[in-house]
């Protein structure tokens, strides 16, 4: 199906010298794709400029006057630099001249603005992102991470909804597990927020699995992790920590001396492929779910190969209907559950006066 | 120096057949060390009593007639099981009889009957779970770990505090570096509580580095990192899961088939000494802090190697005086402080009111 992806080339640590050949390598690789590149004019120059040209119609080049830097403040990105390469290509999704925009900038920045143009969806209160985790078994979609440090029970129950309409569209799995991340696994463990969350998540329609703890995570016991952005943030920070410090203890040794050298060399094969496994680049490309357009998030460290994974994952997002699934859930949701809000809103009213 | 621990030999995956052999391992390596072995009597018969009995007066067994189980609810534990081999050993720390107290128990019961029994410590509302974790310099501890999951910003600064002292009195590093778990390194970050937290610590007279991220938890950048309990539960477990895939797919890759085999021979002892490096059960030993008293909790599934890690660390706390080390700061903090808590009140209240 054809799918027309904008990309902001200048965000990112390594900007348009990632995000460009990445763009030509997408082009190849997915022939039914077009793609809008989004940069400063001085970028679509030289060698690259050609070979872009050499898609013909499938590339569109547009220009943008500004860049927003990796560290500027959310609200300056949104209210000073309409005319960044971020802003231009969350345009372009809202006014349907694209299906799916990407950027490997300023988070902060790319979650406001987002907001800022494309607006929430119907029952949706606040957006969340959302990333895929390799797994022992498979793959798991853990949500928020890092955009809402505050959430409510409501605030989690849409992120269960969200994040099992995502997996539906990306994984094509049916009536995916949904599990709530937790200190223990029993029903009485967790904070208010959690038990109330829990609660809601029972009585959604979704395939609710209850709460998960973090050693879970990795596990692969279900398709989708609901958690708190902050919970989410540390969670998914502390094991890309961990796993920089193993893999550098690894080098280490095999590195120690020449002896060490020698007999690492047969089982480099091996180290690889263990390597490849645990890539973590193949899981590059986190959504920004809830707003009415397809925003993809890539890490901003990424290299060509994680940069193309992010795309493979907008296009994906797009032609599979994302938003669509999403919006028809939230309206099932609503109409099924009409009178529940006000319940709970007694039933909370009354905890906390308790 | 002398010093006497109390241990709950029934507690843990593998009760007496674990708790007893590191027993006597544990009394040959440190000969300053008297031990009081707490369980049902039945336990203490056969070659391991000869063995015990080896050891002369440096072992004293004291009989209990109950156990806690593992899945046993707290308040069952502390209000029925009055003679369990758990209460006991409190009890002995109680009496003054030994200066720690160690179990591979049920965590939310020990940490209940230890709270009801020693009582915490002036200036210390709650108590909390602290361990250190491995870094790629040396090694971290992280406090809380899951017996609070409702932070105040006063909570967290008492974490600090006693992070701080813990890391003097185990490890014998001058003026300890705390840093506090958020989801960004600006000040602008995170949630109300946080940047509450940050404030305290600041004025706290600790060397507060300020806010780290998750991925920093691993690289050693402080000596104590502060958390709420439901944040540090899951990154710590988050990690174990992480942890264990890895170690998996490592395995599966090098086992795959015999060529594979042949291939990992020469590497066998460099892949030993990378698990001995990341090995989780050097690090076994959580310290319930806070208390009038040494409490340790060993992990539950721990082995004898496991156990005598945690036994080693109980002595070093005792020997160390940890208590007073963090008595003696607490009093010292509310002196400098005596009008801060009132100003802090007054703030709070105005934040919640607005």
């Amino acid at each position: 199906m054809d799918v027309t992806i904008a990309i902001d080339c200048m965000g990112g640590d390594h900007g348009p010298s990632v995000t460009l050949p990445a763009a030509c390598e997408f082009l190849r690789a997915d022939p039914d794709v077009k793609l809008v590149l989004v940069g400063l004019p001085e970028i679509f120059t030289g060698a690259i400029a050609s070979e872009l040209a050499s898609f013909g119609a499938r590339v569109r080049i547009q220009h943008a006057s500004e860049v927003i830097s990796m560290d500027e403040a959310p609200a300056i990105a949104m209210r000073v630099k309409k005319d960044s390469s971020m802003r231009v290509a969350i345009d372009l999704v809202k006014r349907g001249e694209a299906q799916a925009c990407i950027s490997a900038g300023n988070t902060g920045a790319l979650m406001a603005v987002s907001r800022f143009v494309l607006k929430t969806l119907p029952g949706i209160d606040r957006p969340a992102i959302v990333q895929s985790l390799p797994t022992a078994k498979n793959s798991t979609y853990m949500l928020d991470l890092g955009a809402n440090v505050d959430c409510t029970p409501e605030h989690l129950l849409q992120f269960g909804i969200m994040g099992a309409m995502l997996v539906e569209a990306l994984e094509h799995r049916e009536r995916p597990e949904v599990g709530l991340l937790n200190i223990g696994e029993e029903e009485i463990k967790g904070n208010e927020i959690v038990k109330q969350a829990a609660e809601l998540l029972r009585g959604s329609g979704l395939n609710f699995i209850g709460n998960i703890e973090g050693n879970s995570i990795y596990k692969g016991v279900c398709d989708v992790i609901v958690c708190d952005g902050f919970v989410g943030n540390v969670a998914l920070k502390a094991s890309e920590g961990l796993g920089t410090m193993l893999a550098s203890f690894l080098k280490e040794e095999f590195q120690r001396n020449w002896l060490t050298r020698l007999c690492a060399l047969p089982a480099l094969p091996i180290i690889k492929r263990f390597r490849r496994r645990a890539d973590h680049r193949r899981y590059n490309g986190a959504v920004l779910l809830g707003l009415r357009g397809v925003v993809v998030k890539s890490h901003g460290s990424a290299d060509i190969f994680a940069f193309g994974q992010a795309l493979r994952r907008s296009a994906e997002a797009a032609r599979n209907r994302l938003i669509e699934r999403i919006e028809r859930r939230m309206i099932e949701y609503t109409k099924t559950h009409a009178p529940e809000p006000q319940v709970l809103q007694a039933a909370t009213q009354a905890l906390r006066t308790a």
